[in-house]
């Protein structure tokens, strides 16, 4: 479809008052699920977050590792134990999980955002001490292994790349006091370096359309919530399941200082760029 | 009419390769014609002016005075003088030019750029002794008055207000070497600044489609000119009368080093948003 | 009258501690009067503000237009409205305001400057948005049309030309928050300016000796006055009429924090030579 | 044993000529052999890499695989295919290689640089798009997949990174204009890094004595050479086998201006050390 | 002796935490006694202070006069007036103060410094009004002349000299508000200007061991003592005699700020590099 | 006698243009002879220095020992030897020089220069190795001890004082490659220093009213002299004796870029004011 000189200066136009919103702010972006796995979706992704780098917003790229570890897991032939229920982290998983998100996933990363003209640097949270974790339990104190809580954000790292003029691509394992390293949850990682970053915006790309009254019903989409009623929300249901990790990375940025988070449906091309640079809806925000 | 997200997304994408060749580039845009006296239209490239502004490239805006000085004049009564079929321009005249385009027209395209977000001073070729120029003559060496050539442009002014974060705004007066005030042409002004600060683009906005083989027929327009072209083009009459002075400012700017120089129809809106941010032809360009 | 080297010599190490003492502050001229007409004293106020300057002072020069704009007006034939027996300002005299101040006697002094060897641009409160203003009313509420009263400063253009090497020469005029240009006090401006530049002298040039007891015996000067004093005095009467405003301009600057302001004759050549570089009393001071 | 204080201080003050003359200046190291894979060994040159640094010398460490490559192709039952008798590198390998350079063995020595006090970041060639590499061929053009031949260095995430006080980690793989990778051999790539960066020193560690003139007899080590003797040692035999691309490596960094290459024997515990902060000779040195 | 590779390796390795902790810290040393007359100390000292330069410490030196005062007061026939049992300090007696500390003393330490590869300037009190003083009084009120207490330290000359890349060496005499010198202690004046600098360490040179239970046991040295304990000692009379008042700079820097003081001995060879780089103690610290 | 508001303004604005010409400019004074032993002259040099400095130029003051070298010699008991008629300087005698220079005269100016305002350093040559020289030897190759030419200025010790805002105050005394002190001519060190320093002009106090024709008539003053006259004017006998080195400074000054030097009298209160700021001849000028 051809698209008319005057449909293009509208929409260029349009966004000027997002752009100067956002003119100098810090922007975190969650990347995960389907928008890292289809190519198509991939690529937009990339040139949103270039475009919104070029036109002066200090974009983050916080990034999970996907399906590729658990490939890589497979092909190697290891096994996850479980203790209680819950996945146990050998020491043998998390070397893998290192190299595939800070090896693998991460310079991919980096080398597509060059193809569509950005200029980034792959980090993890063992750069520059960017990230420092100590052993998380689970909820009965059992041993999960190399499995890290977040305990403190060295943003150092990231605000020297940021005034370098790259963008950050962060994988998101972490480095223990003593040198070993510890798998984090890429959500909560994003939700902590937003807080510490002090950004303007926390967007956690996710595989649903957003918070829905009835998670079957797209039309029942909450397109706000004020962190406040979170947890009225969850007494009612309408927060469960494994939506309730992700809201909770929301609250918390929210809570420590991030100005908005949202939670934006990844499947949907160019979603990041609509969330920022228009008036449009997708997904759910929180303040 | 409703835009969609897709459209919207596909326009800021098409943008990106544009806003990143011009990023941290300067590009001087000469305002006048219709573009100044027509309220919709003037509306349309001050949103342009501050859209550019903000993805990144140093915009500089260098304005005549349209017909805002002719009214002036006649509302005071000053006629002109014709001497050898030339405009004399004496020196209550010269006041009135510098008045209304210093502190009438400047001042409103400074107010106009802040109502639409952005932040601009208004500066003449006085201020920090920005143009200076010395007395031109006629053809045949006629006194004209105080009509300048320019002799010296001096950047500072300007770049210190682009490093300061501010669109300069100027005013095509020049101060002589005694202090007195010549009158200079806008686009002369226009492209001399553009060569001095290595401009990459220098727009020229007028009231014609570009340059025309048939002058009277748009689909004669010829889109792209090699500078070294233009003689022969004189010599077959395809440039002649009022284009000869504009496309001699087009060449000296691209002979001086400015990368490119356009011609473009300012009666369309957002003509300049197209030139810069799309690969649409709008008129005619010089390299 | 030949001047010995002992006296030259003398006169300058005279200077010393009054160049030590200003040495880097921000000293705020208010210009106006007999000595913005008369050709001689403008002269000796240009090269004074040229010395100042150089000797290491950051003068800030703000003007008003004396007789120029009343003269514009009437070769316009723009009659004034009175209300309630005050000057009503409409859309059209703010228009020639704006002009003569912003377009004629701004740039006239900016070159002056120049020829003095003085390195000046030219502003109004339009630029970089410098001065908003909101609609003035009468004192009984009467509609005064474009007369503003001062919102905000905003110093940064001030403080950028001042610290690119500039003298800022400001034109009082101000931006309403709708884009509308206001005719605005130039006492009151210079004193607000005075005040967020967190100036070191406020000078207001006058056509008088300074306060006296007695106004028409200028023996009675009274060269000290402490801002505290002011109301006693004006109960008294010795502050009356035309003082009244002026004299709350220096109270007003005195309690926003400007370390000293003085009401000085403007018909004395040099006479900001001598309040600033001597220890001699011209005017009256106020701390 | 216990070493006296006097002892001491005199290692202490025969280390100052070298740190005067290594102050501010870049040393690379590339880290490889022996070093790598004994942990006594890799401490050592761990706490060496940030002594170093700490006493001003700008270091960049520049690394190879070791063996983790090769243990984790056959983990993965990868096996190479051989063209003409090269080892053809095909998608599937280049991707481990990238994995296991950039993902574990880089931030392992992040890591264990900070376990000693060091600020290290990790990057690889993809990253800033440090190393830009096109298609390698074998002698005879063979085609051997995704072996790159550096074509551009692009020093600014390096001297970033050392500018923000960190300790720069370089794992050697390179990306092509089409965003593929490739891997590339570790001593070229810090070669041409230590020519780039304009380097006082490039130190290669290898698991020999230094070049000998009967390679099974340390005593015949040849402590110095001069570049243009390279040819002529050559020819006679003394420089061969897996030495030349060794040798070529310092001879072509010597040639684009690095002040002196040495091989060390890596073998040695803290011969780094001894190599910059002594007069002692450790290996062979080429100017 | 010739030492081992193995051993220089350890020493160094061995000083790696101390240089990570005193990295860009200042440390002031006040030089006198023995360290001072003996020239191989000197040499020493002088490499040390190069040395701790070099790998990032902002060293000062601060140095009194020792021998050579009263030498050339003897050669120039001036004796000294007692007054109350105190010297009295005349003017005669300050100007040579002045001239062997400013001009013979201090300008000998900087040539040293040089021949070491040290980069260092020369200061007084006097310079950029460094140390300003005030006269001081005996304990019952006693004139002693040209004898100061200091009133203000302005360390501008110091921390300039530092970024500047320079040691700076200071002499310890003072201006007066009234163009006069004082002579002052130079113990006090290294405790002032550490206290001034918030210096990390501050060491102050001496002709004994330390502090000591019994003053003619080195067995019974007291390495640690805490400030607050300094009033008991005192009472007890461990601290007694001429150890009172280099014991009272100690405990003002301390409280002050320092974070560290230590009385060292200064007979030993590279008493300060071994109290700096080393877990050995040398003398007593004070905390 | 009273000097009137008129009179004070004309000096002031006459100094304009001067002000103007040497703004960030840097002039080299040499002070001696009469200027310096005179307590009133000296003052009026100090208040001159400062103002100078106030006004915007960046003023290095250079400076010999006058009659205190040789005072200080005499209380000492140190007579001179003679060789082939020419003075030695022996060990004691240099020690001596840079005794009194660098530790009494210099210091003093220092506190001279606080006291009239200004913010002075003292510094010797030997102080950040600013001067190096060699052993100079008599015409014919007698041994003169420890006299010594000037081989290399390094100006960063003057540059970096001028730029952390002090007035430099320079005792020519120099260090030898080996550590020593050599006493260097101080004229020669002032014109070297300007030289060095790219100055806008080098004053020379002297004695006398300037190069004379017949040097015992002041009428016969000669103003202006252009270098390349020199020879000549030496032929004629016009310049002999003690005037020799003098004027072979000013031209060796002006041949190694200095833009002008003067020969001015001394023994006229504010001379250096009036060379500055005036333009009154006082004394001799050389181009």
């Amino acid at each position: 479809m051809e698209i008319s000189n005057s449909i293009r200066s509208r929409v260029l136009i349009d966004a000027l008052p997002y752009i100067q919103k956002y003119n100098d702010k810090i922007v975190v972006v969650k990347y995960g699920g389907n928008a890292m796995t289809n190519e198509e979706l991939k690529e937009a992704v990339m040139s949103d977050i270039v475009l919104l780098s070029l036109v002066g917003i200090r974009v983050v790229l916080v990034h999970g590792g996907g399906p590729e570890i658990n490939d890589m897991l497979g092909r190697l032939g290891i096994e996850s134990k479980f203790i209680g229920g819950l996945r146990y982290t050998d020491k043998e998983t998390v070397d893998v999980v290192k190299m595939v998100l800070a090896g693998k996933v991460n310079k991919e990363l980096v080398a597509h955002l060059a193809e569509h003209g950005g200029n980034a640097v792959g980090l993890c949270g063992i750069d520059g001490k960017m990230i420092t974790a100590d052993r998380a339990e689970g909820e009965n104190g059992e041993d999960l292994g190399y499995v890290g809580n977040i305990t403190k954000v060295n943003i150092k790292p990231i605000t020297d790349s940021l005034n370098n003029g790259f963008i950050p691509v962060i994988a998101t394992v972490a480095c223990g006091e003593d040198g070993t390293t510890y798998n984090i949850n890429a959500d909560t990682a994003a939700s902590r370096i937003a807080a510490e970053l002090g950004a303007e915006n926390l967007i956690l790309m996710t595989d649903i359309a957003g918070l829905m009254r009835n998670k079957d019903d797209p039309s029942t989409l909450i397109p706000f919530v004020n962190v406040s009623e979170v947890p009225f929300m969850k007494r009612q249901g309408i927060i469960s399941g494994g939506m309730i990790p992700k809201i909770d990375c929301c609250v918390e940025a929210v809570r420590r200082g991030v100005k908005k988070t949202s939670i934006i449906d990844g499947r949907i091309p160019h979603s990041i760029l609509i969330e920022i640079l228009s008036n449009e809806g997708i997904g759910t925000q929180f303040k």
